[in-house]
């Protein structure tokens, strides 16, 4: 434990960071403090490979008791997607007493203002940075990411997630000042003049539902925008990926405690298997902040019935790329072959359908056919996993049984272009370690409608013939309308099919990236520059991260008196 | 007519008022372009006293052809408060025909972007400034305000919210540049680089569902803040209260087509009597944001049933005067009186509960004991109404039956300190005009609760008499949790009771006026300083105006190609 911290030392330390992140959501180039290289750590008070793996082993079949009052029982069960199982448990809470007590930091949380929350949050975030390691360890062997993945994205991109909401969080409390003096002339008469306070008050206990494939990404966000807002934040994680949000939680209450706020200001609640203790969570009325990432079925039925709170989601989408022509035909197969293997296509940025016509493409070696297209981007994966050190480092394991049996059933959809086949693993024997499905499907045959139209989270992709640039622009338009989509891309060297597609993402709200063929993917978005999501079609209700992600957090209380 | 202005021109024109908009909604001290005197116009094209009544006549016993597309019917029937019938008739909707004719021109207006639809909405303003005398008699002879009062809370007062309203949204829009380069470095290969752009897109239609009491100006800022976003607006009058908004709509829309728009951006949905067009309206899909001031069971329905929407809701409260101690006694009474009687108590921000010890309080005038209390206030009350040509300036006319039919209900739910009594209009006979009740109620005693914890809209306020200034605070914590509230107010001497009242307040998410005694009354605010409302509290869910009440209007499509 380091001396405890001042506020003021904090500003000190940790102002300077918030400064530039300020400016980087701002500019929107590219910025970040956090390392992506884990050769980066193990100086100054990080844990370097070693010693983040020992912390990862050490927590393995322990109590991780975060001092929680209301604790009524120790509940976990993770088995990892690679087969070991953690044997951690977790407190599971009385909530009757657990939220009452998060309740009781609130007003020096409240009086601390916005600076202060914020370079505190930068602490907790600073703190998880240096066990960026032991990290990568949990995520992986809850999310089934390959290490490096679960490095990167589990680490310093959700580390830059995390401090992207406390800017916004931050910049959005400080448009209105403190304080104002307000002097209105009144002619021959005496002006009228008020002394006027104006303080951020928070809602109240914002709840983050953690999810299983991206624990940290997808929670820090929330966790971060509503406590650095004043509230006090209950994290409820997936029940197959507790251990990162755990050690999170547990980081959070070490750095709120030292620099002198209520550690119950951050809090854990795991549920029991079946408990579905986010249903009870999301309808109390303590709780006035919710946010999820998750399936439709249950996104759907928070904003419905969560009405007591401000609800952000990231739901389901159908994610398309159109193909159409390209000037760099082998760039564009590869780059689609990365998405679509990335994480097993476990992302809900990964494309699902990939819009070809049915005549064919331009490209730079030539006009090819559908079918050439669409065999060329099998040979591109195989070309990509052919190897199984690098297909396991690329693909991760599948996540649950779920995605497993949906992989299972796709080859069944249609013409399979590319079959799945089994990777073993070196060092993970029970890991399920699968390749991506391609499956070719008809875009005018009403009966592939079923297939493509709907959401088929996973290593599957479905490689939809259609008439034209014009058929693929309108499929999709009703695509994003319908399904949502948290990802669109687009190849063409055609300024006007360029154009149509373009006007189709901005009439519905989708984010398109067009003719990747270099080391930038379709799925991948970098905090402070790229919009995750963009909150204006079925796929999400919010993106990460703008000013609506953060303004509703808190309201402004204005006490005026006459000067 | 004026010459067709370019968006340069209108860029050259309005830029510097934008500014100092955004420079006022920073600091938030004292500024308006919108001058408060009636002699300010008359001079630069805007209409003097004499023109604007003669516009108004003019307009009286006509058909308003706002010449939109879709109109089936012409409807109206207003009959104003002072008695006198409009006999304005207005365009019925075809939904179905002016709906689709609303889209039309979106893309232009979005393409335009941020700056060009912030001026041309300046220019819409700008125009309605220049009638602000047309508009105080339409707005006097829909609301029943006084015309000193119409004319400035119906013209700059509410010119000055839309133009806030304006300035919020251009702010929120260039939060994110419109393009950014994003390079990131990788060790010793080449960097990855991408272009980027950023567009704001609308959401949609947006529906603003008028109020009879403020149409223009709890109408303006969301009418304002979602034009401005890239979205077209449908107005829904309250049916008692269209034409001030029917002459913003026209005016609108000839501005719109000026600057080259379709002036089927903005538009106007008069409905038959009873026809109850604003719950169909609430539920078409084309509608995509919705802006309402109104009762809480129509504001609770909109946030229940229209969820294609953002749904942003005036409704309700119950507000709060706590009267502990003050050292400005008379101040007190008189600011008080004034509260109490301006425009017949028919505001949202009206004090209706005074909480005043039973054992009276301290004053520079010695101690008073709860009735002298009351009876001061009653003496002040009718001091400030004992002339009827003040009073029938300061009361205006009861807006509709209900309000009366309460009034007269409310000497029956206590022992009455101050009784209401009529007054003759010398203009307008058949005008409806009344002073305030004050009915003292015992706080102690359950059957008094039901009248002091329900909104009592109009000219009725209730003393009641509470054990401490503890009980008071407690009461109001209550109050504002259970029933909302649009304001407080609080006398008190007492540090720890300022204190207690401050802490209810920031907790409870209201906004406070304390110990105002001189010419600043709790029921007002200023746009650019004071927020109206917080959107923390039951009495609405958005606060006018702040990031959070334009944030969510609209969405950043980002399109990125490799550099």
């Amino acid at each position: 434990m380091a001396a405890q911290p001042t506020e003021h030392a904090l500003i000190a330390k940790h102002r300077p960071t918030l400064d530039q992140a300020l400016e980087a959501i701002r500019t929107r180039a590219y910025w970040s403090p956090h390392p992506e290289h884990p050769k980066a750590y193990g100086e100054h008070g990080s844990l370097d490979a070693a010693a983040g793996k020992a912390a990862f082993d050490a927590v393995r079949g322990t109590r991780l008791d975060l001092g929680q009052p209301g604790t009524d029982d120790w509940v976990g069960g993770e088995v990892s997607p690679y087969g070991i199982e953690l044997g951690v448990t977790y407190p599971h809470p009385d909530l009757d007493t657990l939220l009452p007590a998060m309740r009781a930091g609130r007003r020096a949380w409240r009086d601390a203002g916005p600076e202060t929350r914020a370079v505190v949050c930068l602490e907790i975030l600073k703190r998880i940075s240096d066990r960026t390691h032991e990290f990568a360890h949990a995520v992986m062997h809850t999310s089934g990411q390959a290490f490096m993945m679960a490095f990167q994205a589990g680490g310093p991109h959700a580390q830059d997630r995390g401090l992207e909401a406390v800017a916004y969080a931050y910049a959005e409390q400080v448009r209105t000042p403190g304080t104002a003096e307000w002097t209105k002339p009144q002619g021959k008469r005496d002006p009228l003049a008020l002394t006027k306070q104006f303080t951020p008050v928070p809602r109240g206990i914002a709840l983050v539902i953690g999810c299983n494939t991206f624990p940290t990404w997808n929670g820090y966000p929330g966790l971060f925008a509503s406590l650095a807002t004043g509230n006090a934040v209950l994290v409820k994680p997936h029940p197959r990926a507790v251990l990162p949000l755990a050690l999170t939680v547990r980081i959070a209450r070490e750095a709120l405690a030292e620099a002198g706020f209520d550690p119950n200001l951050v809090a854990l609640a795991a549920e029991r298997p079946g408990e579905g203790i986010a249903k009870t969570l999301a309808t109390r009325p303590e709780i006035r902040i919710i946010d999820y990432t998750g399936s439709t079925s249950f996104g759907d039925w928070l904003e419905a019935n969560a009405r007591q709170a401000q609800v952000y989601t990231e739901k389901a989408g159908v994610n398309t790329v159109i193909v159409e022509s390209t000037d760099a035909y082998k760039g564009m197969l590869s780059n689609l072959a990365f998405s679509l293997s990335l994480y097993s296509g476990q992302m809900c940025t990964t494309p699902q359908n990939l819009l070809i016509p049915r005549d064919g493409i331009r490209t730079d070696e030539g006009p090819k056919t559908f079918d050439e297209v669409v065999a060329g981007l099998a040979r591109a994966v195989d070309g990509l996993l052919g190897d199984d050190a690098r297909a396991n480092a690329l693909l991760g394991a599948i996540v649950n049984p779920d995605v497993k049996a949906r992989l299972e059933a796709a080859a069944g959809l249609g013409e399979v272009a590319l079959a799945s086949r089994e990777i073993a693993h070196p060092d993970f024997p029970d890991a399920v370690v699968r390749t991506p499905v391609i499956v070719k499907l008809d875009g005018a045959k009403p009966d592939a409608e079923a297939a493509y139209m709907s959401e088929c989270f996973g290593p599957v992709s479905f490689a939809v013939a259609v008439d034209s640039a014009a058929d693929a622009a309108e499929l999709l338009r009703r695509t994003i309308r319908e399904k949502g989509a948290m990802t669109v891309g687009a190849y063409t060297t055609d300024s006007q099919v360029e154009e149509a597609v373009q006007e189709v993402c901005l009439e519905e709200a989708a984010q398109l990236s067009l003719n990747l063929t270099g080391g930038v993917y379709v799925n991948q978005t970098a905090a402070f520059s790229d919009f995750h999501g963009s909150g204006g079609n079925p796929a999400a209700n919010a993106a990460l991260c703008d000013g609506a992600f953060v303004a509703n957090r808190f309201r402004v209380v204005e006490v005026r008196r006459e000067a």
